[in-house]
Order: C-alpha cells, then structure tokens, then sequence
C-alpha cells in the first residue's frame, strides 16, 4: 500500500495545480515516497497537537513543491487543512498559497521559496534544539530537524554559509533530504554545474549517504543512519521529478507548470490511479490519518514526563518568550542610571550597555555577530560561546557568514525557546536582505544589531559606509528599524524589540560616540512613540527633526540659533514606522506648522513622511568617501553651521 | 634581496596605517611574499600601461588589505601612485582609499571590501578573457587573473557561488592565492570554521594546491604549476597574518589596527629594515621599478602584433564599447514598427524583442539568467550558449547563483570588451544587492534584467512579489531603475541601458500583458527624460503619474474620467533618476499645478520626488498575496475604479 501512499501526494499535487492553472507538480511528485518514509515511519510529531514543542521540524526547503506539505497536511489530518483547502491552492484567502507561508497553513514550520533559506533556517532550528537540550535537558527537548532541499538551494550561497556552520557546530540531528533529480528549470544541472555535493558537504563536516529516492526501504535505512550519525547528514535521494508522468517525467516540463488534462490522464493510468482528482480512497486516507496520530503517545507521554520535571515552569516560560514583565522595569532602573550620570557613548557602546541589563533578565537571548563581536558589542559580560562543546552558551560566532546568520536567527526565532539577536555592520543588511525580508514577512522576533550605521564610521569609506541602507530597509514592510540617538534611546530600543513579538527589529547604531541627548528620566517608553520633542516647547520657528547621530547635531544648532534668537524646536525620530502608527492628532502636532527640517547622514527617501515639498533635508544624496569621520560630515555638508544656515534661510 | 623586496610592503603598509591611526596591516604583511613573488616573476602588466587589454588582471578580493595594493602601484610605478598618496592613506580625496576603489588608484581592477565580491569579479573577468580569446584569438587575448582572497571571502556564500561556476566553466586561467593564516577578526578560525577548503573547491572541480606562503620558490613552484592547469587553481598560501611583526604576528590583533609605535619599532628590527617610515632605499626600489615595466617588451611586441591581426578594429571596437551610432537607428526603426502595429505584450516579452535587436548591432552583449531563461526572456534567437565546450558563446547559464551572476557581471564589464546583461525575478534582487551596489559604486554598465515585477506575477505570493524592491533600488545612488510601460518604452529603456557608460541600469518587466500605451512614433527617447505626458494636454483638472503596467491602468482611468467630464493628464514615469536629472522648468512642467495622483503597485517611498503631502498614491502597503494578478489588483485595490474615485475627490 505504500506505493498508493505516495501515489496520494502526486495525484493531490498533479490535480491542484491543474486547477490553479499554475504551480510546481514535479517536486512533489518526484520527492513523493521520500515523504512518505519520512511521515509514516520517522517524524515524532502528532498532527492533532502541531505545536507540540518537541516535534520533530520539517522545513521543505524546495518551497515552490508546496503541494507536498500541504498534500501532508491533509493527508495526515492536520486541523484546518481540508480538502477545499488542496482545491483553492492559490487562490486568494487559501492557507494553501503558492510557496508555504508561516502562520497561514498547517505543518508550514517557515515560510520558503526564496531557495537555500529554508535550509539555512533548518540550523537556526536544529541550533535552538541542540541549546535548549542543553539547557532543558533531552527528556525535555530531543527532536530532529528535517529538510527537504532541492538543486537550486544547494546552489545558492547561503546553502554554503548554512551546511558550514551547521558542520561546524556538529549539529547531529539536522538531517537533509536532497532532492537530487539532476533538473533546473533550464533543464538539466549539467548546463549549469558541476559540482560533486557529497564531496563538498563532507568537507564541511557533514556525513552524506546516497540513496534511489523511490526505495522506500532503501530511504529508511539512510534516514536511520543519518538519526545515528555524530554529525548533520546529507542524504541525496536520487529521483525523477514529475515521477509517474510518462512523458514528461524527469524533465523540466514537470516544473512549474500544469501538467496539463492529458498527461494527468497518462499519469493515472502509470500510477494506477484510478480515482477522481482531489478523491482519496478511504483505505489510504485512513492509513495516513493514522500515520498522523501514531505520536499521540509519545506526545502525552512528554506532557507526563515533564509535567514532573524540575525545569518545567522554566521550560514553559522560555517557550512562551513574554517579557515584558522583567524587562521594563529593569530597563527603567538602567535609564535613571544614565539621567543621573550622563554619558558620551557610541550607540553601539550604549547597545552593549543595554544587552547587559537585557541578558540578566531575559535568559533565552541567544546573541551573535558575523565576526564582528568586538565592533558590534553583541557579547556581553556573561555570555559564554555556544559551540559542539558547550550547546548551553548563548553566544553564537556565526563566522563571516551574514546570510547565514540572519537566516539561522529566523530558524532559532521560529523553533521558539529563545530570542536571537546578532551583529554586523548596517552596510551588510545587503547581504542578509533576503532573510531580514522573510522575518518580516514571517512575522516573528528577530533583532538585527547593525553598528557603523553612517558615514560616521570614517576610514572604511563608500563600501562600509551605508548611505542608502536605513531607507532600503524602512521599505521593507513590517519591519521596525531604530536609530537611536544616545544611551537611553538605544536602551528603549533594545526594550521594544524584546517585546515586539510579531515585527522583526533593526537597531542601527553608530561606531562614534554621541553626547547624551536625554537627560531627564521618564518611566514612559518616549522611543515608543516613534518621534518626539526632545528639545524645545511650543514656542517655535522651526522644527528639526533627526535621528540617531545627528540629533545632538541638531541641538546644538538649536542651541546655535538660539543665540541668534531663532527658536528651534527638536524632534528625535528613532523609529519611522511607530511614528506612522501614531495617532493623526500627534503626529501633527509633531510635524507641527513651522518649516521642517530633516538631518539624517543618509539619503532623503523615506523622510516624505516628516517633509514636505518646502521643508528641507540635510544628509546625503550620493556614496560616501574614505576620510576620518568628522572631515566627512564637513565635507558632505552634514554640520551644525548648514543647519543654521537653511534654517534662518527657512524661516526668511 | 628578495625579502626585502617582501618587506617594502611591510614597512609601507603597517607605516601608512600607523599614519592613518586606520586600517589593517596584517594581511599585507602576511601576503607580502606572495605578492612579491607574483607581481616580479609573474604578472604580465607594464606599469606605463596600465590599461593595456591584455594585462593580468589582479584582483585584491580581501580588500581591506588595500595597502598591498597601494604599495605595489608605488613601488611598481604606477603613474599617480606617489609616496605622498601612500602617506595621505585614508584621507579625504586621496587615491588611497580605505578599501581599493576602482577608478581612484591605479593596478586596481575592481572595489572590493564586502568580502566574496572580489573573488566572484575575477570570475568574470576570466569569462571575458576566455570569450574574448575565442572570439579574436589568443595571439590578441591571452591573459591570467589572479586573485588574492582571505578567510572572509571563502566564508561567505558568495563565494560557493563563484568556485561552483568557474569550476563548471572550467576557466584555467583564473588562479586564486589564499591567504591562509587561520586567523579573522574574532579568533582563530577555528572558533568559526572546521571546512577542509581544498575539498571543497576540489569538490567543485578546481586544482588545488598547498604551500608555505613565505617560501618564495615553493610560491613560484605553484604558480608555475596553476598556470598550467586544466582547471582553475586555489593556492593555499599558509601565512602569519602581520608576518614580521615579533608581538602581534600571527593573531587578530594585527588585522583592523595599527600596530603602535613600539611594536613597529620591534618589526623594524625582526625584519632588518632599518629604514625610516615612508623610505624605500633606492636599489630595493629600483628593483621594484624594474619589475613595473619588465613587461613593457611584451606589451609592445603584442602592440605591433595584434596591429597586423585581422580582427584588430573588431577587437577595438569591442574594448571601446560605445554603440550609440548603431543602436539608435536600429532602435528607432523597430518602433516605428511597433508604432504601424501595436502588440499587447509582458514587457519581458517586450524586452525579447527589443534585445534581438540590441544583440544583433551589438556583438559584445554577454546575456544570461539565473535559471529563468524562459522568464525572463533573456536568450534571443541567435545567442548560442557560452560553455566550457564553447568560449565563443554569448549565453551563460549562471545557474541558482544571482548573487555570483550579479558580480560575475561586474567583473565582465571591468575586463571590458564584452556587455553583461541578465536576468532573474525582480524580488531576487535582494539576493544580488551587493554586488548591484558595487556596479553603482564603480559606475560600470551592466545591466540587470528584473522580471516579475510586482504582484503582477500573482499566484507565487508574496514571497516572489516584490513591493518595496522598486523603492529598494532607486535607493542606490548611481543606478538607474527603468520601469517601462510598454514595447516601445522598453526599447528605450534598452537603448539607454546599453548607451550609459558609468551607470548600472535595472529594467524592470512584467509577467502579465500590457496594451501599449505609446501609439504614436518619436525618433525622440521619450523614456530619457524620466517621465514625460503620455496621454492629454494642457487643459486638465488632474494628473496620473504611474509606471510600467500601472501606466494603461492610468489611461483606462482617464479615459473613464473623461465619460464624467473630468479632463486626466497622464504622465508616464519609466525612470525616476532620469527624471530628478531634468532641469527645474521641464520637472514643474511635468508636476504641473493641479492634483496628481501616483499609482504604481509598489509602496510610496521615493514618490515625494512626484507627489506632495495633498496628492494620493495608489500601490501597496503591505506584502503581497497569492492569487491570480487580477484579483490581487483588486484586493489591493490598484484598480481603474480606485483610481477614478480618488481623482474626484482630489478635485473635490
């Protein structure tokens, strides 16, 4: 009967893409008795409970092969995953879109199709598993990761970052299915590679086995081994995509498009498939319903066991990641702290000032650079390093691997259990822009800690200096990002991410040191607003509105034009997108009825928001250059005296 | 004398750098036997020549070593690279710029910095070395590059990227030395990394070979052996990063700081280089001298050589590179065609047709995609494809691989003599925004070919629809973004592309049909102006601003406006930089005095350069969905009702 099973998921696929008049039959098809193995005989997960939190993860990397999951997902009876739901497949409202959305299907443990993040965030995952085991003990967490990655993941780079790092960390239960089908959409992998993957992923660390992807006893016994391993394991399962259809089998016809009414028809008969599209027959439903709740067990038998285990409420609390209990209050002491005894700091300095206090208190941040530590001041005081030899650190060297990292923290963020944040410098968003992108769209709590966020940083000139990077990523929708001005800002900023549990933030962060800008304590959360006065009252001639680095510029021009009896008025905006939420009312009365002046050392694009067409900008509108950083701010026309100029030019 | 040829890069680099109070001494050191070595028995340049087009191509892709690179272009004798350059390393306006900046110094090739990028230029450049040989010959084209690349660049996925597609391609004539000292900026590596490099290359078809980085004959040896491989060649150069420095050698200590006054002092003496900071004694100088034009014979002798080739005013023709002559008649001429018979067309088929002009009058275009070939309609009918079985080919199937692709291109255009254009979803662009940002960065003409450009693609959902990429892209300085609206503005979009020089450009195309919008012949390039009326005149109560399909969506808008008296001007915007570009009379022309409305299904940001704080924009604000196209417009409500509803009430 497990043919038929299989055969399930490739009549499922074939026949919901035919009615979508759009989709990706063959994966589905082709990696279709790899599933099976998989989801009868070896995935620990109880399709009645899919938030048990020691389920085994499965992570279709291949994400454009959504039929597959979502094919399982009705199969084995998933609530929520009906059949209307296989028949809308990519139709407008359906949980079945067209690559699997995070929070939108059943079973979907992340949103992929973007290749290689899947399997990137498949080490996030596995990493979260391996710490909290650590932490939690394995009676607690013990559970595998599985992924299913195709040619085009293992051709991306941020497959290297990820099978690297995975290798590296030895992470012994990460266990990926390749679905080595030889296939591109192009055609065949030979046009366009060469490469002998077994060899490159053992040389990164990882045991790799071979296997005929359609001997379901031969994918077993891989699947058994790889759980065996002291290593992650690469298992290439060779198979044909669009397996079953007789003449468009092992092409990329079979790809991405419909197989169309006849070769379905041709497609039935080779299965022996006799059943009408979307009809599965009671007797292999029902073996795969079973398949779906042959956990159940194990399951209850985990509640039991750790309803008595010591570390139960710790557990608990950890996988419920609320913080806002323990954390305002100590961010409160540390702000009346800093209103006591000023400090002239670089944000990224102020950054690591606030983690301290954020680490006490939120013991499952799991922190990390790109190889940056010493710049982005990620590791504070306690934090040891997680590695193979110590999974219970909380302190990640990622390598020099951005992607990798952004797209693991995505994996860590949505195992659950911890809260990842890591570094690098502001202009390398560009190089994690695909995962920063996805935890936005994901929607889960990651906390990017991106430092030398201007042309503030000097020397390294126009490569590492962002200019256009804080407006590329305000773009990015559902995405916070923080340009705090000074030691109590970036401390409000830390606090917000922590709490923001469904928005990913970006705290960008400066290499040089600011004066303190805040200087009276308020319980209140000012950052939360997302703009607000920071000096000056209502009696106005005109307002300037900064962020970050160039707020103290703009009090002291305030202070400038002050003796020349001009009465400026100060907006500190360290977040574009809480202002926009703002209620109508206060953000008028921020904008307020005078000319308007912008300071940001970066492009103007965004700031429309505070600007109008007679306001002014003063920032950057090309590349920087190599020079210390105060000649640049000269240079570039970012100074105290250009702001007084434009203004008294402003207010006429 | 050898060594202290080796150690006139030491002394100049840790000196500068302790000048600078900037920088990073320890690679140079470290690789200054390799360097020394490679530039005085190897590299075919002449010093007087810089620009020869049969030189080596040297590539520093660890570029924040860029000292060795200054040090060799003055003890060389490169024109313009004066000891007072190298004293003035890292200032304002010096062509000793914190990372190498192509254009400002010379012997540098390429800007490197964001680690990976170097190492996957030179990939292009030996493509176009080996295109070219094949096109003119190798009596006229018949050179190495060489690169030098570190830890960093191995690590990041970029560079699986580029080893997995030179491998495949099996350009010989690039051979990368690595600078192998085990150490980055956190550590040893070890903390980071366990990857058996040579493996992996191997893996993806390199030669690899392994040698003791200061031993100059065993350097030599490999050398001489990579040049006569079949393959490409990674040489592991196992080195003591800050090599000579007795305290600091051999740690990280010695990579991102200068090493101090006391500690140079101590080098000084390891080294016995007695020399005050900035000397160079004459005979090691003089040496050094003799090895900048050693290949001045060879250079000549090719000179006189390729004078009497039969393809000698092709391949100048091709190195110059400037079509403007041939392209707009033939440019022209197709849109008169399409003026006597509008098509309803995807602007990516548009983009098909208009490229088979381009490549026929164009013979240096090198296409490609990124496995969309039939997406993205980048191969046109006479291309043949460019494989290791045929140098001669103008197609590469780059495979999964958009980041690699993107800095394969630059490295293509850096070589010169050929054009890179290609292809992939426009939502991949943040896949390859780093390497687009270093096209813009070093003003050079590739030209990125984004298809599937907004939720127009549909049932793929928001994972493959770009919303904020439009926005993303006209963030970076110095690129143009082209948003055609129809068959003939894609024409000009290409013809603009192929006719800026120093700028990148990016046109952007639909998946779904477009009516054209432009009906009328002009041997004028309307798109050249950024935005321009594309339908009413002087007498209107409102003016539609959109771009590429939201254009016919305009006039739908405006014709349905005109049933109900309402007179719509409908500006088409296909390029926004263009258009800032146009001077102030043409731009209030086009804004004109009454209410405008911006409609393009994207977000606003980067519309204030059309739309005041009383004018509407009609697009996204949020991801996408998956659906079909239509109901998307409609869900999102970009339609011709929204559109006609919001105009009356901007006009009240």
């Amino acid at each position: 009967m497990a043919p038929q099973m299989a055969n399930a998921i490739r009549a499922l696929s074939m026949d919901a893409v035919e009615k979508a008049k759009s989709g990706h039959p063959g994966m589905p098809m082709g990696m279709a008795d790899v599933a099976t193995v998989l989801f009868t005989r070896f995935m620990k997960f109880d399709a009645s409970a899919p938030n048990w939190p020691d389920r085994d993860r499965f992570v279709l990397s291949a994400g454009h092969g959504s039929m597959l999951v979502y094919s399982l997902g009705y199969l084995l009876g998933y609530d929520g995953m009906t059949i209307e739901e296989i028949k809308n497949f990519r139709q407008l409202g359906a949980k079945t879109a067209g690559h699997p959305e995070y929070g939108h299907a059943p079973a979907v443990e992340t949103t992929t199709g973007p290749l290689g993040q899947g399997l990137a965030n498949a080490v996030g995952m596995a990493l979260g598993e391996a710490h909290l085991a650590a932490r939690f003990g394995d009676d607690v967490v013990d559970h595998h990761t599985y992924v299913i990655a195709g040619d085009g993941c293992l051709m991306e780079g941020i497959s290297q970052e990820a099978i690297s790092l995975a290798g590296h960390l030895k992470l012994r239960k990460l266990i990926v299915l390749w679905d080595d089908n030889n296939i591109s959409i192009d055609g065949p992998i030979s046009i366009s590679d060469s490469t002998d993957q077994l060899a490159r992923f053992q040389a990164s660390g990882w045991a790799t086995l071979r296997v005929d992807g359609h001997d379901p006893e031969a994918i077993a016994e891989a699947i058994e081994k790889a759980k065996n391993s002291d290593r992650p394991t690469l298992i290439a399962c060779r198979t044909v995509i669009g397996y079953g259809s007789p003449n468009k089998g092992g092409t990329s016809a079979t790809h991405g498009a419909p197989l169309g009414v006849d070769e379905i028809a041709a497609t039935r008969e080779a299965l022996n498939w006799p059943h009408a599209p979307f009809e599965i027959p009671e007797d292999i439903l029902s073996q795969w319903r079973a398949a779906g709740t042959r956990g159940a067990e194990t399951r209850q038998a985990w509640e039991e066991r750790i309803a008595k285990n010591p570390n139960c409420e710790a557990f608990k609390t950890a996988m419920a990641g609320d913080y806002a209990g323990v954390l305002t209050p100590a961010i409160n002491e540390y702000k009346k702290g800093l209103a006591a005894e000023p400090q002239k700091l670089a944000t990224r300095k102020a950054s690591e000032l606030a983690l301290n206090v954020v680490n006490d208190v939120v013991g499952e941040t799991i922190g990390g650079s790109a190889d940056l530590t010493g710049s982005n001041n990620t590791k504070t005081k306690n934090l040891e390093v997680l590695s193979a030899d110590n999974y219970a650190g909380r302190y990640v060297n990622y390598g020099i691997r951005e992607h990798g990292m952004a797209a693991a923290m995505n994996g860590l963020a949505l195992h659950g259990g911890v809260v990842p944040y890591a570094g690098t410098f502001m202009v390398f968003t560009d190089y994690c822009r695909p995962s920063i992108r996805l935890s936005a769209l994901m929607g889960i709590r990651v906390v990017y800690v991106m430092t030398h966020d201007s042309i503030g940083l000097g020397e390294d000139g126009p490569t590492h200096q962002p200019v256009e990077h804080l407006a590329a990523m305000r773009a990015i929708p559902n995405l916070n990002v923080y340009r705090p001005c000074d030691g109590v800002e970036t401390a409000e900023c830390w606090e917000l991410s922590l709490k923001t549990i469904a928005t990913p933030s970006i705290i960008t962060l400066t290499r040089q040191g600011l004066a303190q800008a805040r200087l009276e304590h308020t319980d209140e959360n000012l950052s939360a607003r997302g703009a607000y006065v920071i000096a000056g009252d209502d009696d106005y001639d005109v307002t300037l509105v900064a962020s970050g680095s160039e707020v103290s510029l703009a009090i002291e021009a305030r202070e400038t034009l002050a003796k020349d009896g001009v009465k400026a008025r100060v907006v500190s905006a360290p977040c574009f997108e809480l202002f926009a939420n703002q209620p109508e009312s206060y953000r008028a009365e921020i904008l307020g009825d005078k000319p308007r002046i912008g300071i940001e050392a970066a492009i103007r694009q965004g700031w429309d928001i505070f600007l109008g067409p007679n306001d002014s900008f003063i920032g950057m509108s090309s590349f920087g250059a190599s020079a210390p950083a105060n000649e640049l701010f000269e240079h570039f026309g970012i100074t105290v005296s250009a702001v007084v100029t434009e203004a008294k030019r402003l207010i006429g």
